[in-house]
């Protein structure tokens, strides 16, 4: 059998992720590759910690990425600090906060969970009431969830958790690049990035960061692999009185290893995706966060205003809106895959669907990285009327960019 | 701080691994990215599929890259298959024997091992013997083992596995595609392969193939995640009398949903990496599997003869070499690692050190994929015989590159 050429469509991405990636980002992983060892690549492993550094507002010695997408590197991050019979507390508003219960569970941690409403978050009070009610271990809880379009804040809950030595793991993988996330000033103590939302790098990493305080649970079960440790490490290994992390592949302590100066050999880097990587890191940095963040602002404030001068109704408490992705109500009477297929087969443009219980109540449009851009915002806006007026939905016609382009215009 | 433009050498890769990255390879990865459930990209993951069936040599249902370097593929394989406390025999013959060993061992299985000198393989019938006392459930072993350069051969182990009931896990991260790996001939059940090495795409992927017979392990293990399982796959999960999967990144029962008809969502598929193993895989079966197989012996042939002419030793058995790594013993009174980097500085050439027992003591040749080339193997020839000349080796010296030649021209 013969294979043809890869050949794909060129579509407008308003998805909460994968986005589209940066031309930019797309044409550093055509370089080619050199070496995991070769001196020109270990700086190019330590300039991407620094760019990392930046990114997370963090003075964290460790900010490196995982090799695998998203969810990789928040379980490398759990399994890495969990012990069995550890007491985690998860609150839960979205479908991510369920896979962090999921992630705790398997690797034997007693997960307490709180719940809230779907298209809410919590009262930072609340979750450190029952922080001090639990006293977990470590609690771990999403920032931005693309399920609901949903933020979280978190400083309070940071500084209380620091307050009472609970570990605060933190899942930044929607907001990170696209919204502010202070990991120093939150009082966070390991955080998750995405690279396929805000950062616009192709999903396949993911950028981790920790601080001191969780290195030291992560050395108290240190290993070096067999085949390469040392008569010291062996020894080392044996006064520990820590269990070993189940994973090897998402064994911390060992890829702290490979990314400090003792350079040891784990896995092979993902070289192409490190190049993407620090390509998408050096345009996050040249923009300028703050920068970044208010377009991010501006093209959500432009998108919304689209959207209910049409008539349509946004999903999720306004007061805790995630930036980066805008939850619309389907009209009533309206079959909502129909119109996300005629959005894709006639204007190219992907929105996206929804999870669990909002499966078929709602849409989600992301508006994240290099996908946030006036004219992406236009077009869907254009796209999404006429396609909705095509299925007999009844709307506000010829008012949604008249809307946008006030506030670009204003602008 | 301000960072300047990815700016990299370009290097002669003859390492085992990762190796020079096809250009036509390097270039599909620039190519725009589309959604992960978007038809245009399904599309691909079934055609990625169907072409890792014909590199497995398999007929296998189940052939797909897990979403990480090449270990997250081994570890991945055997998590979803060891239940605490089954027996799984390892057959030792260099580093990723001892990989194997410790990933089985942090999921608790009951691990068996047998060693055989480094430098050696086994004789199939002491294994099966091996596996006649011991039992065990899985037989986990390396094909080809890049810290020795040797190969170990596996048809009669994988037959005498299928009559006694045991599974038999194959790591070919270093022979695929560059050497004959017959998945369902030789009677592996489980099977794992490296991208960065014989397939010349970057690392970040890792190609897996299983059968029934491990299906039907994963499925009594089956988990739908939280968040998006139906009240059917829970009531499903309640039946299961088998343990949950440890690892959520790497439970085949729910990667199996996101490459199967259900298309669940798990990850989200790194993209640009799937376009590079799309196309890497197209120039494998382009080229042709046997065709590319007699190139690797090839270029093996010419480099060895240069290596000899020049009066160098290779080092391991000879009757069981990889095909595309040779050894090379570091001649008396010379310094490896200086001879390294000046291979480096001055002619941009990388070869491989060596691990665990064999540091200082070889040098490790590549001569994989798009880096197991003709003028790969004579300019690696010429430099290693003026950089070893320039640090007092006694050689033979203007003989390297006729040796390569008669191979090459006599051909």
């Amino acid at each position: 059998m013969s294979y043809k050429e890869l050949n794909t469509p060129l579509r407008t991405i308003m998805t909460a992720g994968p986005v589209e990636v940066d031309p930019r980002v797309l044409r550093a992983m055509s370089t080619p590759i050199v070496g995991q060892f070769d001196p020109a690549f270990t700086t190019i492993m330590n300039e991407v910690m620094e760019m990392l550094r930046e990114v997370f507002q963090t003075k964290n010695q460790w900010a490196f990425p995982v090799d695998g997408t998203s969810r990789s590197g928040i379980e490398a991050l759990l399994c890495s600090i969990i012990e069995p019979g550890d007491k985690v507390l998860v609150p839960i508003f979205g479908r991510f906060g369920h896979l962090l219960t999921e992630i705790c569970e398997r690797y034997g941690a007693e997960v307490h969970i709180m719940e809230t409403t779907w298209g809410e978050v919590f009262d930072q009070n609340d979750v450190i009431d029952e922080i001090k009610r639990v006293k977990p271990k470590i609690t771990a809880i999403v920032h931005g969830e693309t399920s609901t379009g949903c933020m979280q804040p978190l400083d309070q809950i940071g500084k209380a958790c620091r307050e009472e030595d609970v570990f605060l793991v933190v899942d930044a993988v929607a907001s990170i690049g696209g919204t502010p996330v202070k990991v120093d000033e939150w009082y966070i103590d390991g955080l998750v990035g995405g690279t396929q939302k805000c950062l616009s790098v192709p999903s396949g990493m993911s950028p981790i960061t920790y601080n001191h305080r969780l290195e030291k649970l992560i050395n108290a079960r240190k290993k070096v692999e067999r085949g390469i440790s040392t008569e010291a490490d062996r020894k080392n290994e044996e006064a520990m009185s820590h269990p070993t992390i189940k994973s090897n592949y998402f064994d911390i302590s060992m890829l702290q290893d490979y990314w400090g100066p003792r350079r040891l050999n784990h896995h092979t880097e993902a070289t192409s995706m490190l190049y993407a990587l620090r390509e998408g890191l050096r345009i996050v940095l040249e923009e300028g966060l703050e920068e970044r963040f208010a377009r991010h602002k501006l093209n959500e404030h432009a998108l919304i205003s689209g959207l209910e001068a049409m008539g349509l109704e946004l999903y999720g408490n306004r007061q805790c809106k995630l930036p980066t992705v805008t939850c619309v109500t389907v009209p009533e009477g309206i079959d909502p895959e129909p119109v996300r297929s005629m959005l894709l087969s006639q204007f190219g443009i992907e929105i996206a669907s929804s999870f669990g219980p909002l499966h078929g109540k709602i849409w989600r449009i992301g508006s994240m990285g290099y996908s946030c851009r006036k004219e992406n915002i236009l077009f869907v806006l254009g796209a999404l009327e006429a396609v909705l007026t095509r299925h007999g939905a009844k709307l506000h016609t010829g008012k949604a960019l008249q809307a946008a382009l006030d506030v670009y215009i204003s602008d």
